[in-house]
């Protein structure tokens, strides 16, 4: 069960598995763009360092997402409103590419096969990722953290409730600017630093009616947000 | 909305996309191997071609599934008992590996990142597929298909009405002897037909009390289940 007023969130554990629930918080359930997520066009907005955001697009329209400082990692989803069951999927993206990397011009799908969000520019290299799953509460805690530590799971979660949206899954992301290169006839594949430039963006036009959620990825234990550089914030734009 | 009754099971359309509700139907939503899927030790049971069961695999305990006729894709899936949103997820897979196929001994895990599934014995050349989604209606439809065509997202429904089991999501399946080579610095893959042989078998050991859906998958507009050859029954049997 969750509780929500002015200031605070509050949760009550459940002993069955509800993906809805974020298994910890930070600020990104207090600041939504606007109260369902509306945002104003040609308006900069900023997703802070290890949080997320979601924002409504409307069929034909982009987001514009910068990578100010160019080191972040952005997860990305897309969820078809209204439906919640709906989104942006990677597995059925990959079937529809015959690849396993994205490039510019290439349309992103949801699990019902249809097209949702089209790559139409980028000024970075073009290294994104299809393949891994976004970070989340027990991620960390297998890599060492000994407390909460801030997830793309959790501000998933959180970007929605703040806006009032329920969901029953959390997809697999597509993971702008994240380097995993597979390399080798065995499938290993290795954890890399980011390819884009401080200011680089990515151009994504909606072929429906959408909710996009993006995290400014907390990964700090891998050096997939760069090496020796913190996570730090990414902006965007909407653009009719 | 679903009614069952002894012989048909009559499913109202919706408005909005409900992941349990099959797009047409075949015979498996009428052959569970018992009213909650529980199965007998050693038994030998039959998955005929193009059709899907559910089976309860306890802790500790063993599957073989057997690739009777050598050529045939099982779809795999497996649902932690009682919860219905944790699941054996794929992407949480390759996470875990750091690659992007699986070897004998491997262990796959679930989207909460909990061991579930083991590979304890592979008697076949070890080809399997952790990328790809299922087929289902829309893959079929987009491939040419005119009318209503079997496919494993509905198998996988069906298996889990006929014992009584809501989804709130068709998780990526492991797809075992789907041969599905990537290729090349560009992330290209190729659908191949399987390396398998008559009477290979898989063994897989449950880390948890779980439920185990296997498709043979019905695909038959892509070289996936063999050249030249219909899509074929699987079998498989419970091992203490």
């Amino acid at each position: 069960m969750i509780t929500v007023n002015n200031n605070w969130v509050f949760i009550m554990q459940k002993d069955v598995y509800d993906p809805s629930i974020p298994d910890g918080q930070n600020s990104t359930i207090k600041n939504p763009i606007s109260y369902d997520g509306t945002g104003e066009i040609g308006k900069r907005y900023i997703i802070p360092a290890r949080q997320g955001r979601a924002v409504r697009l409307k069929k034909n329209q982009s987001i514009l997402i910068y990578n100010t400082k160019g080191n972040q990692v952005c997860d990305f989803f897309a969820l078809i409103d209204g439906a919640g069951s709906e989104f942006l999927s990677m597995e059925h993206t990959r079937t529809s590419l015959g690849r396993v990397y994205v490039r510019t011009g290439d349309t992103l799908v949801t699990n019902r096969r249809r097209p949702l969000i089209k790559i139409v520019e980028d000024t970075s290299p073009g290294i994104h990722d299809i393949l891994i799953a976004c970070c989340d509460h027990e991620r960390y805690q297998q890599l060492g953290a000994s407390s909460y530590h801030d997830n793309c799971a959790d501000n998933f979660r959180m970007s929605l409730l703040a806006i009032n949206v329920q969901i029953k899954h959390i997809p697999s992301p597509f993971n702008i600017w994240m380097n995993i290169p597979v390399t080798g006839n065995t499938g290993e594949y290795s954890w890399e630093a980011p390819v884009s430039s401080a200011g680089d963006f990515i151009k994504l036009s909606a072929h429906e009616d959408c909710i996009v959620v993006m995290s400014a990825c907390p990964q700090d234990m891998t050096p997939v947000n760069g090496i020796g550089v913190l996570p730090a914030e990414l902006e965007f734009e909407l653009e009719n």
